[in-house]
């Protein structure tokens, strides 16, 4: 609403909001909920806009049937339906299927004597042929078929992984000239959950130009349809990100986005939740350092409580380095010593733990230093924090109750090389501000180690990370079956290991909190539960 | 392989396997891996049946597309793809449409001079209308105009859920009438993670006869289609059920229905997941002492650990009555005192405990248990499981790590109402069988506690169980708003409190284990994750 009359008073005539911006994206079983569909239309209808405005909504379809994703048209005195998707993405994190129902046709209005298209983001894509699904038919070449428009929206909620900006720019450009006609997408921002999306609204013109709204910025973008180079991009946020007419200085770098992407995922998860302030274990390794300055980076270093938990196993630079981080931030520091905790859960599981199995012991100091840091969190009604990364939880290398506790886990989907990677971005984005990296160069290079048990480090278990995962890559974002993987060049013995580690721990990732969403496959929604691989696949 | 031998050996000409028998169902993102569609059809074509069998498998589709959900036919030479799924359910448990692509064309082939038509599940569905979707085309009729039909088979992985053997049953009936023909239905049985199905493979003759497998059963069931009262059932396990002629006589009670789903959903995770024991917390409460009593049901007491922690807040009941429990079983019990550790972590925590947030203390409690029971179960390589019912998971009157620590929770989808029910059916069905009833008068009747605090009673939180089952089944299973739960004679206060908590909690149904899935709508696939609630809709 605000937005809506910030562009009217800045000469806009229309505006347009990104896919289901009433409800959230995606809202999945609210769906189903009586009522649901007619409060989110009961909310678009009482938005004051001076201008009109095309809201994303679900729109009811009648009879008890599942609603439509459509669009709403308010402001200025209107109210009407005005677009049904038409393509359900049904693949992914897209349940489509499931929650709606297709329109029929496409959707083309008349506003001050412009006729245009309405179109919904999946509803662009098949025209790419950037989709792994075959709708057939393609709402981009039906409207190219009307007559007399001059320009076609796009309603979207596209959510980020890695190099979607590239993809959702060659969709835009394929459509705007099959249709020969200026394309003109409102992509949603923020984090939901495990989903991210980046922004990065855009219109293209047939015969190239590119308009793009800054990445992972919250804003309004103004366009001037008959003056390209008169647009311009009005933050909601503090950034101060311009506009890009040149789509090449639009690209971070693939690690810098990284960064941004878990940040607002954790700053939303908390903002929306209405929590203020996370907790999590330092343990002086990198994973819990990054997670750290995320989190810094995410809700201000005075709103993260970094707690060093050492056990009788913990060496003294785990101590330095977490307190290294710790003081570079700026964020509170506490050390609780475990050592009485776990020699009375020693003495109470003594007899069990006399049974040999090493995991069982070294899984108590995990789960005492998780009660430690769920403790603290709840005392002071804050979150905790999971640290965990994405290899090591692919692997099951990581304590149920233990270090995965947490509401949430913002390096979750970061595989460990990418954490590295992470970490020396945020140590050079830090000397480019002046400031003093946050994560220490002992925590930089010493080999990584869980310090559960004496002179433990994560290579007496798992292959070197370069090689876990490349692997891991190859099963989980490509598909890839063991002898493809072989095939590439690993060592049979290492394949084997690790793909066994990967399904041996499949009820692991079961019960893990949601993390922020970067990789082309992320662990959750599709990922299959536990039993449904003991079948013939092995 | 074993089946179809003894069928033919029964004088069988031709067999049939539930649907996806040989990937189990639901493969899920198995289905997109290279490789898995192939393995599969090799492992259908190494079946050395003397007789045909048509199996379900994935059949590719060809050029990297999904595949089809289909059947094949092998044995005695055969060897070939016979039928494709036309409707694929994208709702509740199924999301086919993520995975398969649809069938064009009803089947139907000719064995021995007979010709018979194939479908595959929901195909037959949406002839009886008791679906959600509607597929614009229907098989069943499809196949009703073919020529020279004598009957119709139907492969099915029908997942139970209470009363849904009337529903399949209705399904079958209204399929046999259309095509005025034997239709033939061959369930799954078992349990797959959350997924339960109660087998009663059965066979409808469109002057209405009916020939129902015995729930809960593996076997054979093998129908003279001539002679209908000739038809027998062969069991393959040690179940002494008879094949049922009167529908009516099949019907079991709602709730020994649910005691036989929820102990066949924990067996079959441990005998798939390769495990042999089980390990729990036995308060004296009723939840863990069903929890017992269906692990003993379903592994054999021999294969229980029950361990007593008691607190300083625990009263001398919760001890005896676990204990109780144990020894009517026969199972292992253990007393694991608490008090050392209790002190360790509060001495520990003492600082941040004293911020005064009680249930920052209570989950210490909880929590300590959960390391307990987790620590026994690792030291002996058995799964820990949890004890929590849906009522409680619905309001988050549980702790994340404590009490929902656990790789299955036995009755999770059961309300804290029919925990009380299943409870005396355990009983009875001991008393039947001669033995002592394991859940004690005291466990029945007492008020239910969490006893994490002095004197702490569950109802000075909740509303009566009752009151608030009745509640939770109008919202979660009836998808009821607030104000119509409230115009069905409930408090507003009430319903308002009940809602609040609901939300609230959600981020614990993301962190539970599985749970054997007995009620229309489990928590799990398609509920929500935490904040897709947070926009408009409280």
């Amino acid at each position: 609403e605000n937005a809506c009359n910030t562009a009217y008073e800045n000469g806009a005539t229309l505006a347009i909001t990104s896919e289901l911006a009433i409800s959230g994206y995606p809202p999945r079983d609210l769906l189903l909920h009586e009522g649901f569909t007619q409060a989110c239309i009961d909310n678009c209808s009482s938005i004051n806009s001076k201008i009109q405005l095309i809201v994303g909504t679900p729109l009811p379809s009648g009879g008890g049937m599942l609603p439509y994703n459509g669009a709403m048209m308010v402001g200025d005195g209107t109210n009407s339906f005005v677009a049904k998707k038409m393509l359900l993405p049904t693949y992914d994190v897209f349940d489509e299927a499931r929650y709606f129902i297709s329109g029929e046709k496409v959707s083309a209005i008349t506003i001050d004597g412009k006729k245009f298209g309405i179109t919904i983001c999946e509803d662009a894509w098949q025209n790419s042929g950037k989709v792994p699904s075959n709708y057939e038919r393609d709402p981009i070449v039906e409207l190219s078929e009307l007559d007399d428009l001059e320009f076609v929206v796009n309603l979207s909620s596209s959510p980020f992984h890695s190099t979607k900006d590239l993809l959702r720019r060659d969709v835009a450009k394929c459509a705007a000239k099959t249709l020969d006609l200026p394309f003109l997408l409102a992509n949603q921002y923020g984090g939901n959950d495990d989903l991210l999306f980046d922004g990065r609204s855009l219109a293209v013109w047939p015969e190239g130009t590119i308009i793009e709204a800054p990445p992972w910025s919250e804003g309004i973008l103004m366009l001037n349809l008959d003056n390209p180079e008169q647009s311009n991009w009005l933050p909601l946020d503090n950034s101060k990100s311009e506009l890009q007419f040149n789509e090449e200085t639009n690209i971070k770098s693939k690690t810098a986005e990284l960064l941004d992407a878990i940040t607002v995922g954790l700053r939303d998860y908390c903002v929306k939740s209405g929590l203020k302030q996370v907790v999590l274990g330092l343990s002086g390794g990198i994973d819990s350092a990054v997670a750290a300055c995320v989190a810094a980076r995410a809700l201000g270093a005075e709103n993260v409580l970094g707690i060093s938990i050492p056990s009788r196993h913990s060496s003294q630079h785990s101590i330095d380095d977490a307190k290294f981080t710790a003081d570079s931030l700026g964020c509170e520091y506490m050390v609780v010593d475990l050592e009485d905790l776990h020699q009375a859960g020693e003495k109470t599981l003594q007899e069990e733990l006399n049974l040999g199995n090493p995991v069982a012991s070294e899984n108590i100091q995990a789960r005492l230093r998780g009660l430690i840091v769920m403790g603290i969190a709840n005392a002071r009604g804050a979150m905790a924090i999971a640290t965990g990364n994405k290899s090591e939880l692919a692997q099951g290398y990581c304590t149920l109750y233990g270090d995965m506790a947490g509401g949430y886990a913002p390096i979750g989907d970061l595989y460990k090389t990418e954490v590295y990677a992470v970490a020396k971005e945020i140590n050079s984005e830090a000397k480019l501000a002046g400031k003093k990296p946050p994560i220490s160069e002992s925590t930089l290079t010493k080999p990584p180690s869980a310090e559960l048990a004496p002179n433990q480090k994560d290579q007496d278990t798992l292959p070197e990370y370069e090689i876990l995962d490349e692997i891991l890559k190859f099963y989980i974002e490509d598909l890839m079956d063991e002898s493809s993987i072989i095939s590439n060049g690993f060592e049979k013995s290492i394949v084997k290991d690790v793909l066994g580690r990967l399904e041996r721990n499949e009820h692991k990732r079961w019960q893990m909190p949601p993390a922020p969403r970067v990789s082309e496959r992320a662990f959750g929604q599709g990922w299959r539960q536990p039993l449904a691989s003991k079948r013939i696949w092995k």
